[in-house]
């Protein structure tokens, strides 16, 4: 069945986001305090750079799209708490701030490439002109965070489009860590495909892994999931081989710290078993 | 290096004891709570039939094999409180005392074998006489439980014997669960294999499994093999992919819960993965 538009009553909820840009250039940060789940929903609210800085140390904010985001905007906090009154000194302040922020997880690429475009945009707005309008560089520093931000929603759209179809109604799909709404600055990329599905009419369940030892399975796939109403089963880790084994589970969906340019991907510890568990059980894994 | 006699200096320590029979026929056992483990080692003396039941029932003792002697016992200590003054109301007594020990687990197979054991014992020397001397008759009982103990910590010994003839010198064994002196009347089954290897002179290290979602293999293998001075990794489920694809580990070894006739092996959940990624990486898989 086709689903009907959005105002339509029975339409399925959307995934919550776990971060947004609040308010014009004198706005904040608001997120999902991510280490609170599931047990209560808490959205802080972050103000400068150094609350945004703690916020992705302590897993407040984590998933390398969703803290790419994050990072982007924080680039703006700092550059709007500068008292820079030149141009270098400007640039300096938010050279600075981004190696503070790129310090806060050493292992999260797309936070780098994130402030590398921050740092690009600026550069790019500085070059050739010798003025300085302060407020005008933190507007456009604004906008360029939320070019970035929307971008990865697009990006989630277009990987749940492209997975959505290699799904069928009433498959059961398996997940490991969590790669959902709250990973990204969209609706996830492993969970997209599922979201994706569902908005196009197909019925379809989820086992999620638990996920030690962070359990970010148990606590965050199973919690956004379950709140969007879909059908989802956690399980605990070596649960999978014998869930994959009786033939329940249609295919493996997972998402990635990163992709290298042979194939070879880098994710959660307990993928590459998920990985060799469904090989083995001719069940297809998607990356 | 072929290790030392039993007194010399250096020996390892041996596995503690999970449960033992203390005192004569007026006697109790005494096991470790194992619910506590491994933040604290406290011993519980059980003095009747219906904390016996209670210590089964929470898993203050568990393993298949520790729950058979345990069970033995029990039937001991419950002939002990019958006030039964026939035969015929003592036999009655310990068949209704054994139906109800029976349920204070009805998946473990030993406990079933260990109660069956008992009351043949008791059948055996009941039939044929019409004689009624109570105090003999809880006596061979508790040989007869005594006897079950004693096989088991025998059946162990040869296990680990046998077992121990596989590994070779600076080997890594991974296991899943625990399978340990925590787990039997002796030894235990899987690290049983462990110990001895360790007693012919040969240094084994030792990956374990937590085994979600009861920590076994966190709470119990890593405690009794640390505290037994053998060299113990802790790792999540879900790391004994990497940990074997790495070829860190030479041979896989768990315990079971039952073994079929034609081979199949019903244990923790998990074990079947373990299996799998073992196969793949040639690694062998011993139960």
């Amino acid at each position: 069945m086709k689903r009907s538009p959005a105002s339509a009553p029975g339409r399925p909820p959307a995934p919550v986001p776990t971060l947004r840009w609040v308010g014009g250039v004198g706005g904040a940060v608001e997120m999902i305090d991510q280490t609170l789940l599931p047990a209560k929903l808490q959205v802080i609210t972050v103000r400068d750079e150094r609350a945004l800085r703690s916020a992705i140390r302590r897993l407040a904010v984590r998933g390398a799209p969703a803290i790419g985001v994050a990072a982007a905007y924080g680039i703006v906090l700092a550059a709007r708490s500068s008292r820079a009154s030149s141009q270098g000194a400007f640039r300096r302040a938010v050279q600075a701030a981004s190696k503070r922020i790129a310090a806060s997880r050493p292992t999260a690429v797309n936070l780098f490439w994130a402030l590398e475009r921050m740092e690009a945009r600026l550069g790019a707005l500085l070059d050739g002109t010798r003025s300085f309008d302060r407020d005008a560089l933190i507007a456009a520093l604004l906008e360029e965070a939320r070019s970035i931000h929307r971008e990865d929603e697009e990006l989630c759209r277009a990987i749940g489009r492209h997975g959505a179809a290699l799904l069928e109604n009433g498959w059961n799909v398996l997940t490991h860590c969590n790669a959902g709404a709250l990973a990204t600055g969209g609706s996830g990329t492993a969970l997209a495909v599922v979201y994706a599905a569902r908005e196009a009419g197909l019925e379809v369940g989820v086992f999620a892994d638990e996920t030690r030892p962070l359990l970010q399975g148990a606590r965050l796939t199973s919690w956004e999931l379950g709140r969007a109403g879909v059908h989802v089963t956690l399980i605990c880790d070596s649960a999978a081989a014998s869930v994959i084994g009786s033939g329940r589970v249609h295919c493996v969906i997972v998402g990635a710290d990163r992709i290298a340019a042979n194939g070879d991907v880098a994710n959660k510890i307990g993928t590459y078993g998920v990985a060799v568990l469904a090989r083995e059980h001719g069940v297809p894994f998607y990356v």
